[in-house]
């Protein structure tokens, strides 16, 4: 578009004019148009954001939903063990709170999430929570004599550190 | 803006014009602006929608670590069970599966999962999955005679159908 043309002096003055208005009439089109793209953008912005809004929620629910269904079956198990808790030995006790946890710690697994070793190692203020600590010299100093309550990791990152009973050799009397 | 001022000749054949032309630039900048303005929302837009999906992805990881979170106590609850299972009574091994179930429905509660009692109610093909049937004239017809598998609503939808064993006198011998 040529916007800068000067009016032609010679010849009809209203020449150079009437050039002047068709380019004007086609930049108001245009503006028009740039207006109109403009409003249709911002309205296809304002949607998305709603929708994407709702649907991060329901993707949200859809994963929590996704774990709690396959934590039922874990409680199905539990439930049918319900009446026959009093008649079992205590060797099928022990199993089936074993296998609980095995089939608990599982699921935590296809998650994604571990659960850790921490007895023995040594104490490493990243992963393990000290909440107690005992004198075992048959031990090296600062091992993690028990696991008071399990950590758990994902990945590198610890999930949950453990609490632990740490040997705390220096201090023995 | 006014930076094509052309001299003033006679009688002013080029006043219309000029101001035609100053026109013609305030359009101009006008137009710019507009496009500026929608590439800028463009770029809105789409670092959004980056942003979006990353997020949706973040959230929907956040619900589902808090449940798991709130999951790991009954497993360090059974975790600490597990040594005295063996020297446990039989009542207090029934009230241990008897609280470890109660916390995992409380759980299941706080996000929403509510477990339902069917047995005793009218089948209810919504609710119930039938696996089979018994004849029992003691009890009305179509009555659930047995709960096999718990079923789960959350809110007034069904999360879960309960399997469950059906009255059946119409077939009765």
């Amino acid at each position: 578009m040529n916007t800068d043309k000067e009016p032609n002096l010679q010849g009809n003055p209203d020449d150079g004019a009437q050039t002047l208005v068709a380019d004007l009439e086609s930049l108001e089109a245009e503006l028009a148009k740039q207006k109109d793209l403009y409003l249709r953008l911002a309205a296809d912005f304002d949607n998305f954001r709603k929708r994407s809004t709702q649907e991060a929620d329901r993707r949200a629910a859809a994963q929590k939903e996704a774990f709690i269904r396959e934590l039922l079956p874990v409680i199905d198990n539990l439930e049918r063990a319900m009446p026959n808790v009093s008649a079992s030995s205590p060797e099928q006790l022990r199993e089936g709170v074993r296998m609980t946890l095995e089939q608990l710690n599982q699921l935590l697994r296809r998650h994604g999430i571990e659960p850790e070793a921490s007895q023995g190692q040594t104490f490493d203020p990243h992963r393990h929570e000290a909440v107690a600590t005992r004198q075992d010299p048959s031990q090296p100093d600062h091992t993690v004599l028990e696991n008071f309550q399990r950590g758990y990791r994902r990945g590198n990152e610890v999930f949950r550190p453990a609490k632990v009973v740490v040997n705390d050799l220096t201090h023995a009397g």
